[in-house]
């Protein structure tokens, strides 16, 4: 069975309860989530979230009709690649020694990147792509210190 | 009691079943999660999530005992605004009549946003910023066709 990445969105209820019981869904069936990305849509009282889960196809499908049957799940869709965007956003705080700001603003700009903040000692920088660039720009910026990062999980339309 | 949004970073072992606990110990308080960014950390068998939680400080600190105390939980930090770089993406997919994509794609540059795709029909339009700005920006493009729009949750450093 080829084991690889799927990407799921869920619209549901903003309620309470449902991403505990979602995510249960998950690791019931020994499924880990990659990555996830949930904020409320266009109506506040629903939300969209979108999960990156690594697996077999026929396990996803079961998985998906799973979702499918729990209270408050309103849509599970499955985004292809090649026809959906996927997106994610990586904030790095890297150290400066004074000399290095410049050099290090230059080469994250030129990779995409915004410096977003900066103090003496480091800066906050800004990068958005898709999940197969990620790796590059992490590897890139590796050569400095990296001091802090944050990803956003997946953000697909 | 003072009810406001809380922001809260969890460092946790990457393992399937973290993320429903995490879940259920906000949902057994009847505290939702407004909005959740999670994706691996410079050590892929280590996850970063960032919460954002409404609801009073008091609950939110018996909240935060109880994530400590979960097994595979590593850490569990709150941001206080101000102090931290909290910021989120979006991506709309806006609908074009063929007449008023260059009017929309001006109107969302001078806001900040970046077109990563257009077609005939829509365009697709990203955009970071903080979660305080990101009112102000649904609220200008809602002036056109939003078909459709996916929010990451927020990203703290």
């Amino acid at each position: 069975m080829e084991v690889r990445n799927h990407t799921l969105t869920l619209i549901v209820n903003n309620k309470p309860d449902v991403l505990a019981r979602i995510a249960g869904t998950f690791s019931g069936r020994g499924f880990n989530i990659e990555n996830i990305s949930a904020n409320i849509t266009l109506d506040p009282t629903v939300t969209k979230i979108t999960i990156v889960t690594r697996g077999d196809t026929a396990t996803v499908i079961k998985i998906k009709k799973q979702l499918k049957k729990l209270v408050d799940v309103i849509s599970v869709t499955q985004h292809e690649n090649g026809s959906s965007q996927q997106r994610e956003m990586i904030l790095f705080r890297i150290e400066t020694d004074g000399t290095n700001a410049r050099e290090i603003t230059e080469t994250a700009e030129k990779a995409g990147c915004s410096v977003i903040s900066r103090t003496s000692e480091d800066l906050v920088i800004e990068w958005t792509g898709t999940a197969e660039s990620a790796d590059h720009v992490i590897t890139l910026l590796s050569t400095y210190s990296i001091r802090d990062m944050s990803r956003s999980g997946i953000v697909a339309l």
